[in-house]
Parts: C-alpha cells; sequence; structure tokens
C-alpha cells in the first residue's frame, strides 16, 4: 500500500555502505519530509560523479582528467613512488607535509576473505606504473593492520623481484605517546625495530 | 587537489541524517569505486521520488496520488481516524490487522527544542480533516515518548475543545511480559491505568 517511488528510493539506498532497512526507511523520510533541497543536490552530484569522475592514469586515484593535477605537477619528485590503500591516506600523507614525490593509490587491500586477490587489486597496473624508469624508490604506506600488512609484503615481493627499492612507513610508539598508554604490541614491534643512534 | 565532482558528492551525502564527513567519504568511495550501478540506481530512485511523491490530501503520507489508495478505499471505516506520527507506525498499526479505520500521519512530533510547534507540524490540517462530519472518533497513536505524549496532549485538547471522541492507545505491560522484567516505570503506569474486570 506504500508509493512505489518511495519503496524504490528506501531500497536504493540500501547500496550505501553501513545501511539496513531501517536506516534506509529513516533516510528517505528525511530527504523526503525535511530536506528535499538535499536530495535533489545529491541526486545531481551522483548523476555528475558517475559522469565525470574517472581514474587517473598514473597514480589510479579519482580524477576528472585522464592525468591528475598531482601527478602532472612537475614540482613532485617522479623518483618516489608511495603506494596508499585509499584516497583519504593518500590525504594524510599529504597533510603532513613531509613527503613531495608521487603516489599510487590501490583502492583497496588484499582480502582473501572478500575475494580480493592482487588481480582484483590491479597490482599489474602498479608494477607497470613503478616500472616507468623514473621511480627510484616505492615507499609503502599501507595501513598496519593485517590485510595492509599482507598487501605490502606482496607488493615488496612483486616489485623487490624487479629490482625495485621498497620501504615501508616505520612502525612504533606513537609521537607524543607514553608507554603507560601504549599497547604491548606497539612496544615490541618498536623494541624489535629500535634504531641505532 | 581532490576532482570537485568527488567534493560535492561527499558533501551532498552530508545531508543524509547521521552522516558525518567521515561516512560521507567512506559511502562516495564505495559508491564510485564498488558499485557504481547502485549509485546510478540510487541518484535516479531519488529524483524519480522528488519528482512524483506528494502528501495525500486526506492522511498526509506519502503518497503518488492526490488522494492515496489507502484513504479511497470505501472498505474502511471512515469514522475512526488513528494518528501515527510516522509512515513507518503506520506500517505497525496495520500489521495488527486490529485496526480498519483511516489514518492520519503527522510527519513528525511536537518537539519545541527542534522548534516545531503545532504550526510546524501543520496541526491545522489534522484538525480539518478530523471536522469532515464523518470522523466520530481520533485514536492517538503517537509514541509514548514525552514528545510523542506531548503531541497527544496538545492534538487532544484542539480536538476535544471541537467536540470530536478522542482516546489515545493504553499503556502498560506488554502482552507475554512478565513483571520481573518489567521497567517499573511501566507498571506504575499500568497500576494507574487498571482496567476494571
Amino acid at each position: 500500500m506504500s508509493p512505489s517511488a518511495l519503496d524504490e528510493l528506501i531500497d536504493a539506498l540500501r547500496c550505501l555502505p553501513g545501511v539496513g532497512p531501517k536506516s534506509a526507511q529513516r533516510m528517505a523520510y528525511h530527504l523526503l519530509q525535511r530536506d528535499q533541497r538535499g536530495a535533489g543536490r545529491l541526486a545531481r552530484a551522483m548523476g555528475q560523479a558517475l559522469e565525470v569522475l574517472r581514474h587517473c592514469e598514473r597514480c589510479n586515484n579519482f580524477a576528472e582528467t585522464d592525468v591528475c593535477v598531482r601527478c602532472a605537477d612537475p614540482q613532485r619528485d617522479a623518483t618516489q613512488l608511495c603506494v596508499v590503500e585509499m584516497p583519504a591516506d593518500l590525504a594524510m600523507m599529504e597533510q603532513t607535509h613531509a613527503y613531495r614525490g608521487l603516489y599510487y593509490v590501490l583502492m583497496g587491500r588484499l582480502s582473501p576473505l572478500d575475494g580480493i586477490g592482487p588481480r582484483e587489486l590491479r597490482l599489474d597496473k602498479l608494477i607497470a606504473r613503478a616500472g616507468d624508469g623514473l621511480v627510484r624508490e616505492v615507499i609503502l604506506a599501507t595501513n598496519f593492520t593485517n590485510e595492509g600488512e599482507a598487501t605490502a609484503h606482496t607488493i615488496a615481493e612483486l616489485l623487490g623481484a624487479r629490482g625495485l627499492q621498497v620501504s615501508r612507513l616505520s612502525r612504533g610508539v606513537p609521537v607524543g605517546g607514553e608507554l603507560e598508554h601504549t599497547d604491548t604490541g606497539t612496544i615490541a614491534q618498536a623494541l624489535v625495530e629500535r634504531r641505532t643512534l
């Protein structure tokens, strides 16, 4: 007995990650009842994004041009290539202002349980990119989770076999971190990877 | 440095209730990377819903016609009008199969803190609807929350002043509920509202 356009909207909202039937219903009511302007803007933004966004041919990040602004910037150091999982990770790296090289965005991580292996992650694209003759060092900045570590390990093996220098962000106690409030796994790792001064 | 169509999509997603900057980003990446079909469907469903959905002239629920299917059904008892807060509440009432009258959906509740008073809730529409000459009893089925109770109280005063019979769903121990596991407030209320047998 409920209007089909409403049912279709509620059902379509469930494609959003983390949105079940109850939230989808709440979202639909909210949009139609309290924020029709926002809903219209969202519908347009989604259509526009689907139309214009593609992946940068060089870094694989979202872009509106074949090669993104960052990859086309001659000021960046083309001998360093930093590999991250997601665009948000790239943004964090940039916010450090400590890196002037280029990036490669995996758009995911190896996750055998979800059926995402080297092929699904298109690691062949990364290998081709890293082998452009300019890149001297590949810096792996995937997350320090099990999946991120496994991804880094696999990439290191693939690129190392091709004679490229591969490095990984260091693990250890966070800057400003007090040992008393740091988990023991991190402290143990910081001990194993201790630096000679 | 990130594409503007992506930024616009992330920003537009924030009109969804309960979605902050981080979830909006996660949703945008998910849609663009893993579910472009779902995103396309959502954009279309939203556009379609905004275009065809309106409020039923009689019950105020979402509808695709001026008067919704339920209100136009001659099988329903036009002498009873049940007032609920949201379409989801109407659906629950229908699932009881215990009610054959008509409905009025407030599409909200009185909430002074959010600036929603009798005027914003368009209680004048409800008063006009209840005064159609056919309605004999108005059954208030707003939630048993503070806001729902206040809404019921206000509506009861407005309609009572116009000589209409107004009733309210009873409060008490849930069916199947054991006293040992029922909160004391509910038990106290069930005692005050005890029925003579």
